[in-house]
């Protein structure tokens, strides 16, 4: 089976799933998930709307559903888009398990073996594994504070011709970063001028903790092929598998057929009790509650860093999210702190898996929004200590030891 | 967009989809979808499981979970399959959104553009679908009352060397036809000598109405490289996205890494609901009374067919699932069949699409488990009469009509 073998290790992230085991140790402060904090969960809410939905509609919510998802969410899903200056009928909305789905779906539509996609480097890590799924090439553009950088994309989209130019535009994944405004008309007229699907993931929008929003990109070109994904992972709960997909006529149709054959629909129950929660509660009192609580997380990390990381560290000053980036001096390899830092009990990812090419192994990634400003006071303590034993002892540094 | 219409056009089912829109007219009495009895739903015992699994353990159930499954659950499944005589550990068992997304991780594992997939004549459509959206060749067998003809699948083998044989071998869909135990035990050893893997998608097995339980194919070979779908969308409910795929240690884990970049998890409130469920209400008896609904409502259809189609029909006479197969008489075309059928407010499936090589035009699948007896002897009788009709001026037996 040696076909299926290298499916695998095209799709295997370097080791992340066994880093990542690390992490469930329970004495383990980790900031290595993209983990909403379970205490934002409205969890009497879900319980009170399950039962509702049992109650009254309990056959239609157990039963097979349209591929398309449950018509009033869909109709929601548009009338909030609307708020975002979209213009979207319900019609537009594919409700996906997650915006992963949303990810995977858009690549099984449209990705041939050897297509080209465009990607961030850094990037969303599961991006990338969706993507290669299918055998597609990767091409990198780098970012900077503002995000993407727009300006190397035009070069590199008559280079490769790519299929597809996959962003996160919003407090991206892993950086926190925020593409500004002026690059996103500039890609998204880069898009309807070449022709290229933009697929803007957007799960993260709606947690921003300073500044002023952005439109999404899909709100600012109107001939510009562009799939939105929104989910209500971050904001509801991600153990109920919600999200959706916005794409013009052609390309939903599509995505629904591709859902078709992939699961047949997304959970009717869920979808039916997120809507009438939705209907019965204010839902944007709940996301400032949630706003607020990761706010104070963000301050509480980016202050511990300033205090317990060593000088020559920098870092992403995120205005929302649940991730902050950071650069440590050259000579660490955060795959090497890893381990010393899961020896005192703290956790992270490393930043290189989140790189298609050229790997930095200097990178991690911060997770802020899952742990008390208490602990990650501790734990930023535990592991910039860690760092700058590291430090101490890397070659650069310790100029008399010998080579590693 | 050309790849992508080529590809829509590729998983596009022959206007199955139209088809179905007009059962969902609520005048329609419809034996077209696979649907169990909303009846047959434990509404309230779901109802007090998702209740009792948010208030006890609500920041789990609605958190980023694992991708391979909701332990207790897999470990579950892995149980209830050894009462069926597979070995199972529970690691082998990967929790997925219903045994749809089986089928589409075992394609995308192994698939590549080009590769032959073996299936029954006619199969499951959206088995179909979901291989030709991986853009394999479709290599067919034919079938009679037992099962696959596993008697040419040799042959076919040699000839075509499939990454992949599919079967539903119980109360299969669309026929209702089930594999016979000498079949079974030969298909498990062709599949072990020929070193081809054997996709055994067995979610009616526990809807059993006459006769003798069988053995799973997987249980039969150590040696055969077989992964086994269940599901509990037929005895549970549909719309909770709940199934389950068993496969040895290398195939589980490439399943495993594939659903990972695909939907990330499977819905961890239904996981444990589910679980919750089973762990505090007699499932078997729960089996049992559905068993005895839809065997009554099978009967109720095998004694309306033979009431109310014409003379020279023929039909299967399944001891369990969802579905009767039916031929008509030569001539009769059942597309225009439901176009007629239609407008008296009955629906089904023609039988074309569930062919992936020489359609029988004079076929149909027809369900009996989400209708009433009374409603099943309504139904058959109005379908007759249209059969009747269509027969009677049809070409063979209008025999001084002009030719179509």
């Amino acid at each position: 089976m040696t076909q299926l073998a290298r499916r695998m290790s095209r799709i295997q992230p370097s080791a992340i799933r066994e880093i990542l085991k690390v992490t469930e140790r329970p004495e383990v402060l980790s900031f290595a998930g993209g983990l909403p904090a379970p205490e934002a969960f409205p969890v009497a809410e879900l319980q009170r709307a399950h039962a509702d939905v049992l109650a009254a509609d309990g056959a239609a919510a157990l039963q097979y559903a349209t591929t398309e998802g449950y018509a009033p969410l869909r109709a929601w899903v548009a009338a909030r888009m609307a708020r975002r200056g979209m213009r979207v009928e319900p019609e537009q909305v594919l409700i996906t398990a997650g915006s992963q789905q949303g990810i995977d779906l858009v690549a099984k539509v449209l990705l041939d073996p050897g297509d080209t996609v465009v990607v961030e480097n850094p990037s969303y890590l599961a991006a990338l594994q969706a993507f290669q799924a299918y055998e597609a090439r990767l091409a990198v553009v780098s970012s900077d504070e503002q995000g993407m950088r727009v300006d190397e994309l035009e070069r590199l989209l008559r280079k490769t011709k790519p299929k597809l130019v996959y962003i996160v535009p919003t407090f991206q994944n892993p950086r926190g970063t925020t593409l500004s405004l002026e690059r996103r008309a500039q890609l998204a007229e880069l898009s309807a001028r070449h022709g290229v699907l933009l697929l803007e993931d957007d799960p993260y929008n709606e947690l921003r903790y300073s500044g002023e929003p952005l439109p999404a990109i899909a709100s600012l070109e109107e001939r510009a092929p562009i799939v939105h994904l929104g989910t209500f992972s971050k904001t509801i709960a991600p153990g109920l598998r919600l999200g959706w997909a916005i794409a013009k006529d052609e390309v939903v149709r599509a995505l629904i057929l591709a859902k078709q054959s992939t699961d047949l629909h997304t959970g009717a129950l869920a979808q039916r009790a997120v809507l009438r929660m939705l209907q019965s509660f204010d839902y944007d009192a709940h996301l400032r509650r949630i706003c607020a609580l990761y706010g104070e997380r963000c301050r509480a990390m980016l202050e511990a860093l300033a205090r317990t990381f060593p000088s020559g560290s920098q870092w992403t000053h995120p205005e929302g999210g649940l991730f902050i980036w950071a650069r440590l001096p050259e000579g660490i390899d955060c795959g090497e702190l890893l381990l010393e830092a899961a020896r005192e009990n703290v956790a992270f990812v490393p930043g290189a898996p989140f790189f298609a090419r050229n790997p930095q192994l200097n990178t991690l990634r911060l997770n802020f929004s899952n742990r008390s400003p208490q602990l990650i006071a501790e734990g930023m303590a535990r592991l910039g200590a860690c760092a700058a034993r590291r430090l101490a002892g890397s070659p650069q540094r310790a100029a008399g030891a010998p080579p590693p």
